[in-house]
């Protein structure tokens, strides 16, 4: 069965090779290019080639085969980059993030001073509500 | 070959279970759980049973358990959330971001608001320089 597409997809259209990219790595459902709105310098995306807006809508599989190009890429990367440190980054719904509705993981090499990363606000766990919490997510996992 | 441990480590020392967790899921290669320091409720982390410090040092087979899990597990406390969005987010090295050093995935639930996410700089990509990039990261993968 052939990977779904959107026509109006862009990251579709570039697997398609309807529009060009900066290529680095492909396989049969994965493909990884450069971003051309780069937050630093070998900024990289990973992407199924099936049409996906969301992680939880690929297959095991393809998420499976979305980590291993992410730590293939993400290792040459890092070490083209002579990079420090490097975040991989992935959003899903536009109120995290998401600007391109096709699932795509970032690989961002990091150098000091570059003035990224997440923005950091950690609290304290409740233990009675994740107790509670663990209980809901393990009977949907 | 059992996976690697560090005794120095808390990651394998919750694997091992020598200190307790929010247990959420695992595999024989890959343990999740809530984060005791969480940026939203329901803040959980995916991480290898092997010790390892960064992506690149895991298998490709271990990187695929690991996309495999964020994928399962991220759907599940998305779910159960009611989360409008996630992001995952997977830091290598301090200057990433990285405080445990012991590679690990977050899933982090995001609502309006929240006052989360990436600090996003984009700038424009060097087209001469991309594909002497590409060059250099083809011939390292």
């Amino acid at each position: 069965m052939p990977a779904p597409t959107d026509p109006n997809c862009i990251f579709c259209k570039i697997i398609a090779g309807a529009i060009p990219c900066f290529k680095l790595w492909e396989s049969p459902t994965v493909l990884s290019f450069l971003d051309i709105g780069p937050l630093s310098r070998g900024h990289a995306l990973v992407i199924p080639k099936g049409h996906a807006v969301t992680l939880d809508q690929l297959t095991e599989e393809v998420a499976g085969d979305c980590g291993r190009a992410v730590r293939k890429v993400g290792a040459a990367v890092a070490k083209v980059l002579g990079a420090a440190g490097w975040n991989v980054l992935q959003n899903n719904g536009s109120i995290a993030g998401q600007v391109v509705p096709h699932v795509h993981f970032h690989i961002i090499p990091r150098k000091e001073g570059d003035g990224l990363g997440y923005r950091w606000n950690a609290g304290q766990i409740d233990k009675q509500d994740a107790a509670e919490l663990v209980k809901a997510i393990v009977a949907e996992i």
